[in-house]
């Protein structure tokens, strides 16, 4: 790193926002993915100005440049494969204005997501990125990489979820998109275009986030099924009637297996697939949607279904939920996190798909998630050497699976470093030559995040 | 227009496809403004390979390409000012796939918005745009300009409700983007991008809907308010709360009085502001969230407040809405006809703003629409020489109310000709170069609608 940027680093920016030990440098080297590059520089800009300035000083020397927010990313997307400078957002987490009558907040890409629901609570407001990551992703983490969660079946990812944003591009200059209102016909839609673009394209300073009014009150319901294809049936049925659920999670075999063997206390039942459903509105409408939806999931093969009365009994029929996570861990260290997602109807192929792609590679899958959006995650479990390797070898069956279902590679974790490869199965050339020319307008010299999303 | 241009069209292109006869032009010269402008032939394409060829023909002669639809926009958005080519997409209008287990449907650009409705309705579905041209605007046009309606304040724009799109840009090249899955995270949002584009940056040769279910049933409010500012504290107040309504439409005082005098039987109530309700939902929620928005619509300065109690009593509580889009066309046959938006909380302001501007340059001008979403038609009615000069002299003092009021020029209808002017009120230089930058991307040789849209 050429000294003289260094210096303009130091002149441009106020004492504290640069850091080159080694401490600092060591903590921005990774993300929640296995890879690991070491940053020449670390920035912590506190506005909007100061971010102006150091995408300048990087384009002026052509120093790469990663944005990084809580670096919960699973795909390397905050990892600066390139070295350089990675600009950490955190000390920018001001929420600016709650303004529940137009439904909006806007904020600071480096408040946390569940620091925002916090602050949004009292007002009876939520945001609907929901992602399980939410104590520590930041909100500018949540636009970079289209996040949501279970609730996006009925509220929307990140895309959805946001009206309006300040940027700078990787040419230097600061601008604004969108609007602070809810409907706006004015030209090329710049924010969602910058909602889901890791970082590569502009770097986000300031967010418009559309709010929810909070639901009065929630039920929830438990469904196990004789087979997947059942299971899916009814999620098919669920979805194709009015009363949508706010989530619609779906776990299959050997992911009950893993949280049964780990958890025996959190009753969980011996299934070959099971759905968790929830449902909100308000408390008089609940009775009837739980009816309209309890008939839609009643579908030959179901095993047994049940309704919480009561929060206790919510809790136990989240418990089965809960378990997988830490059975999962207990299971191995070397988890493979994939989010494929297909259309719903095809869900029970991918299923079983998955099943043949565990049993031809001799290594355990793990299947479950938000099934309403026909997003899964397929986990690979690999517990030695070997078994990695074979786990390796299934991903590209995998990802040629959901393509040959109509479906995509990612439906919230994004591609960062460790899907880039497989963008040319998931897209045309024509497409992903369009999506170049796009980051050839916004970062001519190509300084933001380099080696990310585009192959 | 070359002679070796056209033997190229006629050679790539079937038998019928192309024509340059009088009337055909003539036929393709004008839209829903008062612009218009020959184009030198037209041709009505019937697949995505004959697009594509068109494209190319038009990029190695430099000839200009305007995609029309229905005509229906008020902008000049589909009127070839600059000549060359108009491709009428009428004849692509087959619905390909209504999928109900996944909530989709795929079609071709030319289908009517009424007929993909009509369609869907047997199945129990809808398409959430809505705009009134629906029996004559295309889902095409409807994706180029990001058109809605009084639903969108529950259902969202025609940007919430669109998953993938085939395409070719104006470099010729056909591509896909998006998914057919209601979730994704693969790179930039070009779906998004091109919807509202205006024809600028490709032509759309196929779309993948996003369908939403058909409330099971309906219920009808009307409010009058002593007051524009009282109908708005309530407006807000509805929209703070959980039960959102399906249409949330205001008529200001000079609305209702053209309605009243144009139709006396239609029972328009003389109010100052009045403002339209309605819920959608399952039967037995119905109460709870008419109860929810008739509390929050009892604000200080509430005149009165009737619920429909059958479908009789629904259609006369619509009659002052229906009665005045006849009443603005007997008033005047220069209606200029805007759709401005702001932040839900502003509009007391932009309703005052326009009354006082009315007064300044003495031009009526009556204030209507989707109060819900902050967007209001504000329609100039000048009736001779005098009034229509008044009229556009008072248009920029309405647009820089608008921006002034943290709003934007355009909520459904785009910017096309008549708005392209106003761009640089509405958005910073940077964006527009940024906007100008994915323009070049697309369409290099800036063939794709020539003089619109962008300034």
């Amino acid at each position: 790193m050429p000294t003289d940027f260094l210096d303009l680093l130091h002149a441009s920016l106020p004492p504290g926002a640069v850091s080159t030990t080694e401490a600092d440098r060591r903590a921005h080297a990774c993300d929640n993915s296995r890879l690991n590059a070491l940053p020449d520089a670390v920035v912590f800009p506190t506005e909007h100005a100061q971010v102006e300035a150091l995408v300048r000083a990087c384009r002026a020397h052509r120093v790469p440049l990663t944005a990084r927010g809580g670096g919960t990313s699973s795909t390397g997307a905050s990892v600066p494969m390139a070295g350089g400078v990675v600009a950490n957002f955190m000390r920018m987490d001001r929420i600016l204005r709650i303004d529940p009558d137009n439904r909006l907040a806007v904020v600071e890409p480096g408040v946390t997501n569940e620091a925002l629901q916090q602050a949004l609570a009292p007002h009876g407001f939520f945001w609907a990125p929901d992602p399980g990551s939410a104590p520590w992703c930041t909100v500018g983490g949540n636009l970079a990489c289209n996040a949501s969660g279970p609730h996006a079946v009925k509220y929307g990812s990140t895309r959805d979820n946001v009206l309006g944003l300040r940027a700078v591009a990787g040419n230097g200059e600061g601008f604004r998109c969108g609007t602070q209102t809810t409907k706006s016909a004015i030209g090329y839609d710049l924010t969602r275009l910058l909602v889901g673009s890791e970082g590569t394209l502009a770097l986000i300073t300031e967010a418009t986030l559309k709010l929810t009014p909070k639901p009065l009150a929630v039920r929830t319901l438990r469904a196990t099924y004789r087979d997947t294809a059942a299971a899916v049936r009814a999620v098919a049925r669920i979805m194709a009637q009015p009363a949508t659920p706010c989530a619609l999670e779906f776990m299959d075999a050997l992911a009950l297996k893993l949280a049964r063997e780990h958890q025996p206390e959190a009753g969980v039942p011996a299934a070959e697939a099971l759905l968790m459903i929830e449902l909100d509105g308000a408390p008089d409408a609940l009775d009837g949607a739980v009816a309209a939806v309890e008939s839609a999931a009643r579908v030959e093969g179901l095993v047994q279904l049940e309704v919480a009365r009561d929060e206790a009994q919510t809790r136990a029929l989240w418990a089965a939920r809960k378990a997988l996570s830490f059975a999962q861990r207990a299971a191995t260290q070397h988890k493979i996190n994939e989010d494929v997602v297909v259309p719903v109807s095809r869900l029970p192929e991918l299923v079983d798909g998955v099943r043949q792609l565990a049993a031809r590679h001799a290594v355990p899958i793990v299947s479950f998630g938000h099934a309403g959006n026909g997003n899964l995650h397929v986990n690979l479990l690999p517990r030695d050497v070997d078994e990695i390797e074979r786990a390796h070898a299934a991903l590209p069956e995998l990802f040629a699976l959901v393509i040959a279902l109509d479906g995509t590679i990612s439906g919230e974790h994004g591609i960062g470093v460790v899907k880039r490869e497989f963008m040319p199965l998931a897209l045309p050339a024509t497409t992903l030559d369009l999506m170049r020319g796009i980051k050839a307008a916004f970062d001519p010299d190509g300084i933001l995040n380099p080696g990310k999303l585009l192959p």
